[in-house]
């Protein structure tokens, strides 16, 4: 699993995958600069007169839910179904599902009619698409990774897709395979769209590494290893937010093989 | 009143309340992160479909009409409503009021449709909603929050609400009290959305305090101590920005104590 | 030239020149930073209802079509045609133009229907407006600025404005003065929005500067220039982003006349 993490890390600095992202209005500008600090390519656009296009020449899409209208999931529709079509990764991030009927059934309609590759979301959000009720407040998870264990497995399975649970400790798992992660830091959940970002570095990932489940493992090591490497000098959550930047155009296979901390299931 | 001040901080860092931003593009990234950095939980959402439910998890509301359109402006109304129909506190940013008329129409629609519990804006944003002209370039103020005492306090009055017109000093009344904060740093105007960050900050306050006016004066202290704190090494302004946020994670009861500068009258 | 460079950059200080900007979502914070940062007075505002007021207001017009969609175009095209009509200069950045036909044609029509005073964009993205096909990936170029020297200088003839080409290298051309300048660094590159920055700096010096050759000449050199000096320290990308911001408030008339890198023809 080391090899591939390191690999997927190397090819995103080698080829620089397109990453289309149609995300949230506050974590765009992060997203971006997350995304070029590991070495990948970021490309915003949202039109329903575009996406297909853009989509048709990116790596992978990532379609993330966190300032939803009605013309923008038109979009992340289009889009998805055109990645779909053409075998391009996708990621879906659903921001606030559980929080809002709105959220959630626009999160469970993506799920039905053009299934990521790799599903990314907090505790709460895995457990609202699975079903389960009121463990969320707004945007933040009052449940842990471990209690959504068993919803991702099952939405990995009824879905054919991987399913990544993040928190203090993630969860990956396609249905069969399954890896726990428990790099990071805590400062993480001090700056806003840090979750969005791992998302769109699994969208980096997968636009270089065909298998999901090893792409979204290698993503949350990647950018867990790039938090703890941030957080070095105990810096305030403002500081911490740019040197995560500087950390993830840092983070190497060395800090890989030395820092990993996964295990598998 | 400081004693008041410093529970409503500490209440922010155990309770953590929600607030609700339906905020302009420019500064939703920045506003989240200074929510997070003081311990509040921010959340943004605009849809119509699912403002009504979303404000009804918060704890406060903010609304700011810094980058408008129509549909955002009926989203606003739906949102300051429910909030109203809930008794949750909703905070106002007029941003720009007196720039166009567009802007000066919305926020005057909002102050009688549904009143805020706290009106934060610069000076010219306070005069223009009291019907003064021409003090505004942009969204910056030409004129200083002496200049609009007079006119806060008969809004206050007239629409039962709290004002606070800051600035290089600044002024929270709700019509018989009133307060005068002298804390903040130049620097801060050197930055862009401290002043909606100021809002959300007050919003901050007002989900953990039923009292808009002290609410209000309380975070213009513990926002300005913040500023003051940051700029203690002469940043520069993109350095300044960041460690606003350290600062923001790192005032507490003591900092308040020891620095704030408030004159009650 | 060095004269009128500095002459630009000092009034920027003394005058604070209200840039309104109808720009895209990633960028708009760190857009509105890097003006303030320079000393000018941003703005931001897209709705139809309000643009031709707002823009009356200004000094300069930034239209940037980094994330479009057919609202903003028809707000966009309202702002522009004002702008015209006051003699207010306008500065179109035409990003991912070559990337989708949505935006190739989108640039187009503002280039004939309401000329900028200055078209700022990568090689790719000028030589797909000069007609030439397959040069950009997503909003990356993968042409060099010098690829673009012909098609930027028969634009500027065939539309009467001014073409700056960005890249390692920056070309300004109207058609018959040419400038080179090699100022810059190439962090520049590893953070999200430089290039759209470069056109709000731009916008800036237009607005205290009747010369739109000598504005975006001006211009590139003082962004380049703020570049080298947040680079001096050899940050990583993050914290680059940050310096870029202390570097564009402290660059002054002494280190252009230092570092400049200019050559005319």
């Amino acid at each position: 699993m080391m090899d591939e993490i390191c690999a997927g890390l190397e090819n995103i600095r080698t080829l620089h995958p397109l990453v289309h992202n149609i995300t949230n209005y506050v974590v765009m500008n992060f997203t971006a600069n997350v995304l070029l600090a590991l070495g990948a390519s970021p490309v915003m656009a949202h039109a329903a007169e575009e996406v297909e296009e853009m989509v048709g020449l990116a790596n992978a899409l990532v379609i993330n839910i966190g300032t939803l209208s009605r013309s923008w999931i038109d979009s992340m529709g289009i889009a998805a179904t055109a990645a779909r079509k053409r075998c391009i990764p996708i990621v879906l991030d659903p921001v606030g599902a559980g929080a809002t009927r709105f959220r959630t059934e626009t999160a469970k309609r993506f799920l039905r009619e053009a299934p990521p590759t790799v599903l990314r979301g907090n505790a709460s959000e895995i457990l609202a698409l699975a079903g389960a009720k009121g463990t969320t407040k707004g945007v933040d998870s009052l449940a842990g990774s471990r209690d959504a264990r068993q919803a991702a497995i099952e939405l990995a399975k009824s879905n054919a897709m991987v399913v990544a649970v993040t928190g203090a400790e993630d969860f990956v798992t396609d249905g069969s395979r399954a890896a726990t992660v428990t790099n990071g830091h805590v400062l993480m959940s001090r700056v806003t769209g840090t979750g969005c970002a791992a998302s769109a570095v699994t969208g980096a990932f997968c636009g270089v590494q065909r298998d999901g489940f090893v792409a979204a493992t290698g993503a949350l090591v990647a950018f867990g290893i790039a938090g703890e490497i941030a957080a070095g000098a105990q810096p305030g959550p403002g500081t911490f937010q740019i040197k995560l930047l500087d950390a993830l155009d840092a983070v190497d296979p060395a800090a890989i093989r030395d820092r990993a901390r996964v295990e598998l299931s």
